[in-house]
């Protein structure tokens, strides 16, 4: 398991098509890193992997934890995860979710055509997550499903926030630029990050440039053979934005 | 090195921004696979790796072979290998190049959202074949390298086609659809392969589909860090295609 290699499995594009009903079993995921994120079968929820535990995040607000024990088997039909030893870290302040963009690319410039990986730590306000709640039929795609999510808004979490940034001809593979699932200290709450500022001591960032990805396809799962994959823009924006 | 991972270093939109002044060793390449293509240095010529060994196609028509025993640390740039394990073999008759692209399909099907490894031997009819001759400045973007190639004709050719096909949606980390060398049996002659045909007698096609794809991105390589890296479909249709 070199350090800071991504490893993925499946690609953003076949949850775009609906293709989410197989997958890699949570213990195979798992055995390629130990900071990540993705979905469940059918949509059902948020993943996010911290330091090795996996947790679903669903849409009703409940957290599962500890999947790693008690469902290695779970189905994950996308998932991206590293072993994640962060080579910078410092303390932030930001306003938005773009603004932690931005810090993310003043710790490490000139790295538009790499892939990173970053996670935050501390007090987060004016939070707004969201979760998916499922398909409600087979091939429904995350569009879709996108506009059923539920949205929940927290003046103040203290927290972690698990990230990954792939270059924006990554598009379609995985999502271009920033993707963020928090997950509270708690592990009571938490969904895929729609918008935050850093509380007032600042947060601590950390991060690493990943020169390597791997990439793994569903093998024998016939939605993801006969989708129609393809780059569909607005609608990723749409939904992972 | 399992079975049939795919390994790519760089991206091909990196060749297409003219980034090709740095790259990986030879042997690091070869670490990952017996079968394999790619480009050299300022884009000077073909890349094609048979049954282990690299051979370098120049545009002058020379060939220059055992380059993995010769000149291990020759950098590349982009390169595309796999250990190669067909799992299906046939013998195939074809009358274009198109054609042989629909013997592979036939051969694999529903495919389309996977990559494939192939290889074809025999004695091939009605071969046309280009080199890139090398960049003359050094950001020479690969659309403009690609209209001073080098194109070969020859009535009858035996030799060996070493090929991948990527999925449409990959289309600028990789060349989308097929991508094929071809270099002789007594290696003296070959090129990236733009038509043929199948001799009398048939010839072997050998096949295997790929779940797993390996991409390294150069990682000290200011060319690289600063290319604007996007999708030129029109672009790589005219040179790769």
């Amino acid at each position: 398991m070199p350090s800071n290699n991504l490893y993925q499995y499946s690609v953003l594009s076949a949850l775009m098509s609906g293709a989410a009903s197989s997958g890699a079993p949570l213990s195979h995921i798992l055995s390629h890193g130990t900071h990540g994120l993705g979905t469940f079968q059918s949509l059902q929820g948020e993943l996010i992997i911290l330091d090795g535990s996996a947790y679903q995040i669903k849409s009703d607000g409940s957290v599962t934890p500890d999947l790693e024990k008690d469902d290695p088997d779970r189905i994950i039909p996308f998932a991206m995860v590293t072993p994640f030893e962060p080579t910078t870290t410092s303390t932030v302040s930001f306003g938005s979710k773009q603004e932690l963009s931005e810090k993310i690319s003043a710790l490490l410039p000139r790295t538009a055509n790499h892939f990173l990986a970053f996670r935050v730590d501390g007090v987060f306000e004016g939070v707004s997550v969201r979760t998916v709640g499922g398909q409600i039929s087979r091939h429904e795609g995350l569009v879709n499903v996108g506009k059923r999510q539920t949205t929940k808004t927290f003046p103040s979490i203290r927290g972690t926030i698990v990230g990954f940034r792939s270059p924006a001809w990554f598009q379609g593979i995985s999502v271009a630029g920033d993707h963020m699932h928090l997950i509270s200290e708690d592990r009571k709450v938490g969904g895929h990050l729609q918008d935050l500022r850093a509380g007032m001591e600042g947060v601590r960032l950390s991060a690493a440039t990943i020169h390597r990805f791997d990439l793994e396809l569903p093998e024998e799962d016939d939605d993801f053979r006969d989708a129609q994959l393809g780059v569909d823009d607005e609608g990723i924006r749409a939904v992972e934005g």
